[in-house]
């Protein structure tokens, strides 16, 4: 039974296809859209649409029904489309009239906006709460390995002396700096799109503010066509946002697996992270890392699918806004994944002291060399002219 | 157990996070796995590493898991990694020692390569398959609706006339061109990589003819580094090829949608294809259309999640690749059903011929006007100057 | 001449290909690397590197050479490989000695990444003036216009009745959140990573607070490695705000193409902005709108280009972060243009009020007639049903 | 003065938004479109439209245009919009009335892909000659070093020895496959689309198979809108198969990178082809490879772009498409530029065939004492355990 149900039913197969894995994806969605249902249920009351009774009602059933899903035990079948149809089939289910008078001013454009943001808020701040928990491994790491001095790079080339702590440091800065992206990217989230309807207003005059302060909105997003236009688009900058924080564990793999190469020897990676090959006995791979240094392309490329689905269409809902939902949902699950991996792995990784400090060769101090020169009075160019033997430098043979 | 098992027991999170959904997409592997371990033991039973009653059992036992595989009854578990542990490990519970066997002279590496191989030459040659019938559905439209006149557009502004018939053979044309575009891409594929080990090749000497042509491989890849380097490489052609396949579902989708407005009316589609509004009652929308039209742009993002995640890596097999399983799998899936969904959806199409024709007005016909004045003398710049009121043209003005 | 020029001479071809497009691109970045090392000059004398004297001299000519660019006399040759050896070289030329000390405590990278973000933070400001100036034509459209009613489209097909005003405010409302995200996604940028070296640090002791308050930034940003790895991560979120921006044009542009179709006839656009066929004499061609409409791939395929091409790389400078150059420059270039374009374009549409009233049709009162049923005492799902007629709505048929 | 020219002037700024940067890449077309207009004169002399000595003067003064062009003397204004308009009113200079007759039974539709195919042919064929010399190039680099024997990797951790040769003949095999891929993608393009006007047909009957056969097309494109809907489309096989060519070269470069990395030390840059830094006299940067290694995600882009602009759009010619024509130009150029280089850089690179050697440690062989084992009597699997430490393998513990 679907919420447009009509007296001739649609073809079985158009409606798998159209439904997709949707019913699966909305999972992670009854919650919320529950908790919208209630501030919703509560405003109906308000303006009169709704009794106390039916009211309470309501607000009873919805919570039962987060109570089951909090089990895994509230189902949404293919049948039912979406949690939406699945939620409001239930609530007329047990409630009779009263349920089927939940969906009076409201579309179900407007409300799968409400509880997608709803969804992308919460999960925000606990991926906020997962940087913390990495930044805190890095000050751990810091405070352990930070004196030791390391080669540092520039085009995979020995450039200048550099250290675990300056290494470490640098990924500290980057994840505070991705914090207020995170937070910046989640305000454009945080107005409430519920009231709109199907993006053209409604004839009843629904209380707009006292829904979204129910629900813990910073603002209304006022226009209801701009609502519907904002599907995909508002995902966009939160995508964008995760997509910096893959980005650095991108860059961190590529480090940790260089790093660890038995050529270079920096780090050590523990037996336990590490996995072995089907044919030879001896081998002791990184994949974790690999995985992890590919996931930044798995969520770079759901960031483009939901940038181009959305392009090219006219004003106000189309049906290719439904695949902007798993692009958002995936790339959220990856991140919090991969923050919580990189953590765990970073408390099995050793810095072998002893190679990092070997490794740092003479010509590496090239720069100093010239800076004591410029010290002695020598122009920048000059110096650096001075210290360089047929155009490439040879340590020490200026002193 | 896996096929590297050490003492030091991997970390649980960190095997989850490696496996990912290797073990859900393995599914669609563990027949072609099968297949190619069974001529892989005829050819270690031909160089002697196996006696003809170990290699028959070996066969006897594979048989039997394609077997339970096409019931859904062989179980790839999260803790076997992928389909080929999962299969290695059934054998030695059968067989014992002989089960042991099985591995000699081949790696996970080239032993995945070949099965998805495998996958795919099938799998291209199923959906030939439904593109000819998407054809012969075309060609029903055609044959019923073909002579009906109808506005051609360029700009979207009615250009000149073109009919039904003109539209449904550049869809028949364009998918043609596509099955030859999957052949080609296929040809690629048709390349035995079994025998080249890890990607260095093997003490043994496998008689790599000899499984590829058991495998009905075209020929055998040579280079060993090759073979892992094209580890998605040639799967992007593939995914090339099945893009243009949907970039013309795209285009259909777009003009079905188009052409349906109430405003043009030119076709019409039956209600049992088309879905209604949550709030709405008098909608009825092509769904299934604007979700077609939107399965290019996921399709097109798993292309590119395949042609970056391979990027920037040193030859041999990197870990990364594990993450070209999934747009491979997903893109063939999305392909083979939309093709399916488009060939039972224009069979509920009909055409408005009054429509059609109606829309037909006269400045449509002013490349013709042109021509009658190129015939009487005019060159071609003149009449069309000529033609023209203020610059814009007016139908019949030059009659 | 170049900056680390050896006596080995680097191989022509080599050259061209390594130094690219950037000697043409470098050109905007001119002024901004002048600014910069102005600043760093008065850094050099405040620590004592440079001498009164030299640091006026090279402030003098150093505002010469800006002088010189503003007429666009300033030139970068193809050996220069970029401006900031074009600059060095002039500064040697004109002032001997004292140019080959304005080198000193910096590298080249730093110093790019310095001009680069005075850039980047000039274009936001002069993008978020254009915005604005957008805004104000839409205000201007919506005064004129705002009142005519219009249809409200879902899924392409009409829903409910909406206005002229209503579809100009969705886009005032979203250029407005634009510029929030501009202002945000510039924070990020608004670091000062002068000071940092090559990538660790510097043997002379800089005084960077002193160089990013003469350069107007709000902070320094600290650890070296950080600075080197941001690039690219910086300009990503500076993408991913001004594709927000050619999104909305996208947008815009597709319904300006829809609504100005000859069957819909909502809004008509004057023939000085339209153009017309080489072979059809009566076409009138929205191509600007249609140019638009396509420029949000171009921005999109330039941010997914910046966004991949500095993956699965080290930390610390890479050259592969040359080419994050074209795409920042190129998007910033055609969204500004863009924003330019439309509004102009606006001024020169017009709205047909008699198409857009005669095409709102009664089915398009179905919801305000099932909330009236509701007002009567039905439930809103019974409403639903009781209004449509075999499934499929009928206008006026339950008054 | 352009083709469609109206006595109501295009808006200066909207013209030159239009016409973007295309009437500077028309100048790569100029050559082909002259080629075209020739057949396309013959064959209107064929059907009478133009008497023989009109069409002798117009295949000379076509002549003229490609001679000029040669030598870089035909100039295409912006206001001429495209190579085109500039060539047909250089023909209506010099030919006055004659000169107008020549766009008679064409669009610019059909002229502008006729074009672009004759031009994707032969840079198809002179691409195809550049992978032949590096081809070349990689023999000698054989030839020289092949017989060195260097470790082989997985994940980037040694896993068992390998050869220069090895190395390079991977290299060699996927290159030869690159060549089929380009000639398969060039097939798609050998279909002649003159003659088929603006997207509907025309109303004088063109002899399609004689322009086709004189212009060395394989065979006809039929279908006018199919014509139409192929452009964009037939560009994309093309640009897949030249991006594998660069996604080659990427690989080539990250191996060179890593290999010449002071640490492994396989492989010497000469210095003539590194690049130094402007502040660390002793460097001696790979800049050129990690220009090549980028430009495969600037290609990749190109690719996207061309795939995402030609979405969503309804049959007929839109001027979206006009943005595909600089990703195919780009990625054409950069792909014959890229495979020049390396072929210049291979014979520059040295192999250092001590350290090769000598890095060739002991654990290597794992796979080959497993199964010598595994001749001895052991299975493979049994072998694999006794030959490990603690899961772990250590050298030459079980001989």
């Amino acid at each position: 039974m679907k919420l447009w149900q009509k007296k001739c039913k649609l073809n079985k197969e158009i409606e798998k296809f159209t439904v997709g894995n949707d019913y699966l994806l909305d999972k992670k969605l009854v919650k919320y859209d529950c908790v919208a249902s209630i501030a919703h249920a509560k405003m109906l009351n308000k303006i009169g649409v709704l009794k106390k009774k039916e009211c309470s009602k309501l607000i009873k059933t919805l919570n039962q029904i987060i109570k089951l899903d909090s089990k895994g035990k509230f189902l949404i079948k293919q049948e039912d489309e979406d949690c939406h149809t699945a939620i409001e089939n239930y609530l007329i289910k047990k409630l009779g009239k009263t349920g089927k008078k939940i969906h009076t001013a409201r579309s179900r454009n407007d409300q799968i906006l409400t509880a997608l943001r709803l969804y992308c808020k919460e999960e925000s701040k606990s991926t906020f709460g997962l940087i913390d928990k990495l930044i805190n491994q890095l000050i751990l790491f810091k405070g352990k390995y930070g004196k030791t001095e390391m080669p540092g790079y520039t085009h995979m080339r020995k450039a200048m002396p550099s250290s675990v702590g300056l290494w470490t440091e640098s990924f500290i800065e980057s994840m505070n700096d991705n914090k207020k992206l995170l937070v910046n990217a989640t305000k454009l989230l945080d107005q409430s799109p519920l009231g709109t309807g199907a993006g053209y207003g409604l004839p009843l005059k629904a209380n707009r503010k006292l829904t979204a302060k129910l629900l813990g909105f910073k603002k209304i997003q006022k226009n209801p066509i701009y609502v519907q236009n904002s599907r995909g688009k508002f995902e966009a900058s939160l995508l964008n946002a995760l997509n910096q924080i893959m980005f650095d564990l991108n860059k961190m793999s590529s480090d940790l697996i260089l790093f660890s190469m038995e050529e270079l020897g920096y780090f050590e990676l523990a037996k336990e992270i590490c996995t072995g090959s089907s044919i030879m006995p001896h081998k002791k791979n990184p994949d974790v890392l690999e995985v992890l240094r590919a996931k930044y392309h798995q969520c770079l490329s759901y960031e483009f699918q939901l940038k181009t689905v959305i392009s090219n269409l006219p004003s106000g809902y189309n049906r290719d806004l439904q695949l902007t939902k798993e692009p958002l949902i995936k790339t959220i699950e990856i991140t919090k994944e991969s923050l919580k991996i990189i953590k765990l792995l970073l408390g099995k990784v050793k810095v072998n002291e002893q190679n990092c400090q070997k490794k740092i060769t003479k010509e590496m101090y090239s720069v100093k060399e010239l800076h004591e020169l410029v010290k002695k009075g020598d122009s920048f160019r000059d110096a650096y002219s001075k210290i360089s033997e047929e155009g490439f430098y040879v340590a020490g043979k200026n002193k």
